[in-house]
């Protein structure tokens, strides 16, 4: 099992709790939980292989999605007291997720030899599509669209993935330079309260 | 005709019904109701489709559907009144369209070498995320994520069919096994006022 | 650079004003209306192209609808007066783009063997599809569902498009007279104050 797809099935894990605790706060029943944490989790990937036509889409030819989701789901059930307790690591993993999946979704759609700029839409949809629905069968407009920098270090992340990619770098450092920039990103906007200007 | 073929028709008619319902209670115009509708009737076996790569999708493929929701929506103009009469009739054939659509949807990803745990979610999706599109677009919490057993129905009968083709029973004993399990599941969860435990 | 083609960025452009506007409304930042803003513009023929399984969708292939959509997100944010003042002409623009999207949606199915009833389902989901996601991530209920004759408009213009194909026409005159049968049927209803009775 390479880094990368163990760090996947992580990310994975942690956005399906981040959908099952919307759930708890909407008071969906199990199956409404079981579905919300899996369009969380791999709605973003979903919409991007329809995009590009990558069918079977990928979590219907490996398994382990699901059983990571349904342990999300279970965890949350069974511990909710020390799920809620650790917000913090979960907001690390969260961004952890963020990074990988963006790297994921870049580089696939590179594979296929789309064009640079449509590659970082195709990592950032993987990284916050999920949200962005989970948001929307929740009855809220989704969160991304107001607050915090979150898609916006998908984007530089994605570029950053592009740019050395061309430039000729080994694979090695073009991933976790993408991945890490997400995640930097992500917390130095965290920490130092910067958001993007808002429409008028 | 197959039976089975008939009997999806009828499902669509009677999902494009409650469609239709919905779409008056929001009180939308003929365009809303017949997008409403069909939606309700079409969509899962959409996503479905889309998830699998089986496209162009079946609707595309076979205008009987078009035919059937539009006389759907007629119907519920022209005869608001004996439709909304007809709750309980109405309630047989939705609950016997959720038991083919799941065997639709399970046999279709069956049929296409998908592992059986996937095929089980195929066949619910077939069967629920219409209904899931129809609230969402109505600006409504999906009904499935908070009450009733409805797609844990779906769940049990899709495992039936999985299980009883790895047992290599005959096709026509699968096929009614996995549908009358799914109606029956319902009518009793409904009798007895069974629901699934609510996240907390 | 063909005039349709011309004419289906000029529409891209309209619409991606309006998500940038309806996106303002709801205090979104950059990114939400970014985001808004080409779902509105390319979300109708992303579905089109997902449904008829034509993947990847056209804009992967084609960077000069991501240009034109940031372009008129740009405007929005720098020209927000001016754009807001221009109501009447964005008005004639989208209609013009309502017709040219049909027509695309419509000749696309076609040449593809699609059966013509779902041709024109395909052109009316290319024009007004975009607006529908729109208005579910702006959490409302579909403006077109309610009000006016919009997708009205397209359907009588799919319509227009098979049968004069189905005469064997010229292309030319297939392609004008189904775009400007959209157009007016929409100015005419504006006009006339015509709309679809609604659902009791």
């Amino acid at each position: 099992m390479s880094l990368i797809y163990f760090l996947d099935l992580v990310g994975t894990f942690v956005f399906a709790i981040s959908g099952s605790l919307a759930a708890s706060e909407k008071k969906f029943d199990i199956f409404g939980a079981l579905f919300v944490a899996s369009v969380t989790a791999v709605g973003g990937g979903t919409v991007r292989d329809a995009i590009l036509g990558s069918t079977p889409v990928f979590w219907t030819m490996d398994t382990n999605y699901l059983l990571v989701i349904t342990g999300a789901v279970a965890c949350t059930v069974l511990f909710k007291k020390i799920v809620t307790r650790l917000r913090t690591t979960l907001f690390l993993f969260d961004t952890m997720g963020l990074g990988v999946f963006t790297f994921i979704g870049v580089e696939k759609a590179s594979l296929m030899g789309i064009s640079p700029a449509i590659c970082v839409i195709m990592g950032t949809f993987t990284a916050v599509l999920g949200g962005v629905i989970r948001d929307t069968l929740c009855n809220e407009v989704p969160l991304i669209f107001r607050e915090e920098i979150y898609a916006t270090a998908c984007i530089v992340g994605g570029i950053i993935f592009v740019l050395l990619s061309y430039l000729g770098l080994a694979d090695n450092i073009t991933t976790w330079a993408s991945v890490f920039s997400v995640i930097s990103i992500r917390i130095l906007a965290i920490k130092y309260h910067i958001t993007l200007p808002k429409m008028k």
